[in-house]
């Protein structure tokens, strides 16, 4: 595994900087819950799978930074962390899925000293991260299957390494692809306006030698309608019972595209990331974040300063639009809403 | 008319530098065709009509920048002049228009003077700018009654004053509906790798208080999907005989969206950007430019330094997801093979 992006290192958390990729790569040392928030926040560290493992080891991190005097304290000052990180990224499923699988595992800790439950709610962080990789091998495994010999990849956004424990989603089934033999070759939408494709997912696949062309995002309906592209995969931040999946802005104009060209789009979920508390993707809130993030590009204006913007983080991609949503329990195909489910509750 | 794109003054060709907008806004004076030559392959003018424009001034300024024995002489050079003016874009369409043009007028001109010729072909660039900017008018008007008060337009790349002799394609229809009373809101493409619609779409809205947001291409399925959006509009670059458009690259993407989500996509279109000699768009060339435009933005290295990338100039958009094509002497509405033609047989 050549990319490693997050770690619980001497009673701290360390996180490759994703902000300075790919120009300069810097692991942050973290000491302090709050600054595991605010990192999440400001997408240090991003990608759905990612921020889970980073609340959770914020959360191990805060309940060890400082001493308790009682079980209770500590449960106390745990629930306050898990508000803090409730808070960094409002659509991410895995965040909300971390924080209430740390709060079962202190509620079944009730009793125990101070010092066990620290060091169980650490050792869960570092499972969590253990977990995801094993996970994501698995979603490489199953989705290898669509990936030919010879074949031309598109992806959007960063499901790769970086936005995981480790191997990514999309990427995983890249990954395995490339284990099994067979050649492929990437195109990497840049991800506008964070350039996640073009920072993040060229970069790690570069460290991998996986062969990748960076393109605009406008460029992915013209390089499948002209047949240059074999099959579509994209990650998720979160998809309902019926296979609408919400990912990244502009997952949904490629999935269009795709669909108009019958091009296969497949979308790598980990089960983590599907919400069946959800009908549709009607019921996923949309995060929208800062005009500034659109009217510039790293801090260069690209339109004039007292330009107005709308910046819409993310997207809903219909069901229908779906070829299969590849978990590591299998893949689903449509009807969603009968195939998807059984493969979540085998996790 | 508040924005002036370019202009013939004191013998000289005038144009401004859209390389430099929205942060400076800069007249530079050309006083050899070699110069707009180039200022046209580097575009510091761009947009299908302002081209030909550009062409056409930059042929008479070549014709007359030094003297000839005879009109042999001169007509030989205004051929040399014509061969580089062809090179600087081959996509539009509009350029090989005002050769064709000024190439006609030579001929007719044998026999003449050669300040006669020269003092001709000077006129005729003016005329073919004003001749633009009074065709411009008249899509505009066409294309407002699609305008209802209140609408939200989306439009992609700068079909606009800045691409033209004055008033714009897709952007006349903006301005002449607010010119009626209209309250109309536009959603403006940023329209990588260029950012012609955050740089100068967002700009010359601006210098005609029309309200407009910015934002990334990939956002613009998702704003259309939402509802936020009532009708698309944008220009082309070269449109075939049965309707399918190539415009800037993304274009495809935009209509795409517009088709999936029942929302109308009108292409405004001069006469002289149709071009009956193609049956479909399958035989428009399509301009690859140069990789450093994707992995860079104005100069500013976004992706790994060794990174490959690949850099579709347009694409082109089937005939069955554009609602109306608008030209300056009425509407095409499908089946395009009967509409069409009539139309531009008028001018």
């Amino acid at each position: 595994m050549s990319v490693q992006t997050i770690e619980w290192r001497d009673g701290a958390v360390v996180m490759l900087d994703q902000l300075r990729l790919p120009h300069e790569v810097v692991y942050q040392t973290y000491r302090d819950y709050r600054d595991v928030a605010d990192a999440i926040r400001r997408m240090v560290i991003r990608g759905a799978p990612a921020i889970g493992i980073a609340a959770a080891m914020g959360i191990a991190l805060g309940a060890s930074q400082k001493e308790f005097g009682s079980y209770a304290d500590l449960a106390k000052e745990v629930h306050v962390i898990c508000e803090a990180m409730a808070k960094t990224r409002p659509t991410a499923v895995n965040l909300f899925w971390a924080i209430d699988r740390v709060k079962a595992l202190l509620a079944s800790l009730e009793g125990e000293s101070v010092v066990t439950v620290q060091e169980r709610l650490i050792q869960e962080g570092k499972t969590i991260l253990e977990e995801d990789i094993a996970i994501n091998r698995r979603i490489g495994e199953h989705g290898a299957q669509f990936v030919k010999d010879g074949d031309t990849i598109l992806t959007h956004c960063n499901a790769g390494a970086l936005a995981t424990g480790g191997w990514g989603t999309a990427t995983a089934v890249m990954r395995v692809a490339q284990e099994q033999g067979k050649k492929i070759h990437v195109l990497a939408d840049e991800t506008r306006p964070y350039l996640q494709g073009a920072r993040l997912t060229v970069w790690e696949l570069m460290q991998d030698n996986i062969s990748v062309d960076l393109i605009t995002d406008n460029m992915a309906g013209h390089f499948i309608k002209q047949g240059e592209v074999d099959l579509c995969i994209v990650g998720t931040d979160r998809t309902a019972a019926n296979g609408d999946v919400a990912n990244k802005i502009g997952t949904y104009m490629v999935a269009l595209a795709a669909h108009a060209n019958d091009v296969p789009f497949y979308v790598a979920a980990p089960t983590s990331s599907v919400d069946l508390s959800l009908a549709s993707g009607d019921q996923i809130p949309i995060e929208e974040r800062s005009a500034h993030e659109v009217i510039h590009i790293r801090d260069q204006g690209i339109a004039p300063a007292n330009a107005s913007a709308r910046h819409a983080a993310f997207d809903v991609t219909p069901a229908r639009y779906v070829t299969a949503i590849i978990t590591e329990n299998g893949v689903a195909s449509p009807p969603y809403p009968f195939t998807l489910a059984p493969l979540v509750r085998k996790s």
